[in-house]
């Protein structure tokens, strides 16, 4: 069948959420130069369509301790290092979204779909 | 609201297709190296939760055309050079999408949904 | 033979421009959100090692001039939107390096090599 | 100073390895799609200019702990997961480089320039 309208605004969901992990994992990332990173990836990704509104919400503990176990004074940006929301409308359509730790997992996940 | 099976089906979708475009966009693909670049992809997004099936179609003539237009014997990839295929199933819903060029756009979408 | 120094700044420059390029090419990028795209690539790439400095200037012109013949209003970040300058460091050695449009390829080059 | 072939062969080695860290850290791997992935890595960075062979070893013992130490049945690639050589020629001069693990960080080195 067809895709109604709240299944297209959670595909254009997931399309950033993947997008902007995707995009991003693998930037070399410290305390320092966090908040550019963070604005950045907020920015891009809301360039795409339907795209309301990308909170990105670094993990400062996490970074620091994962420097401090590491041979580097920075690390490899993963999941592990931030917090995001995402917020998609599309047709009338509010899909709210969410990246949070699931153990080691960066779970992604839908937190609200309302029209 | 809390999402439907349907919802989510289709956001674990949105997930694969912004995860490929994004992690493989810009890599070096020559007619040579095109093939492995897809077998690369689909194994790749593959291994992602409730994604049961990847294809990725190479677009030779867009890919020589590109090439020959250029200064470089390879191009960076982008989804002008590919169509995909994208199956997920989630909770018994299965989500087939696509990524197709729309003009210049490479515009991902929800083909079929059913349970 | 093994390297010396001035072989391995170059070789650590190389690294700085491979992984800006390939990290954030195909990243949404727009008008609007150029400045942070650039701030970002800046601050994270001066945390490689030896990095003591990377200038990127977006090429608005050929920013705006690609989303006027496109059909969405944001291009992916390519090396034809930017000139970048890297400055590295090593053992007493100054390399700088710079990526410039030569024709449709985005040429990354040695300027400078002193001690 | 204008850079000598030895500096230049040395920075394109560079370019060669940021380019292929910096796409494809993040991509999801397993056992099942490592060879697919090594394969990709190494056609499309053999596109680049001036380089003459990439050669990507999986690390199959790090991979799988990794996965056994994880909660999902694959992990995201960096570089503690491959080996890798790349040779560059230019102007006659060969530089042989390669990644490999130092403590926890992924080390890029050269090991020979020779005319």
């Amino acid at each position: 069948m067809d895709p109604t309208d709240d299944q297209v605004a959670c595909f254009e969901a997931g399309i950033k959420f993947g997008s902007l992990y995707h995009q991003f994992a693998g930037t070399p990332v410290s305390p320092e130069s966090a908040d550019s990173l963070a604005r950045a990836i907020e920015e891009a990704i809301e360039n795409q369509p339907h795209c309301e509104e990308v909170q990105v919400s670094i993990r400062e503990e996490a970074l620091r301790a994962a420097i401090d176990a590491g041979d580097a004074d920075y690390v490899e940006f993963t999941g592990e290092f931030a917090d995001v929301d995402v917020v998609v409308e599309y047709e009338g359509v509010t899909v709210e979204t969410a990246m949070r730790m699931d153990g080691d997992y960066p779970l992604m996940a839908i937190e609200d779909v309302r029209e």
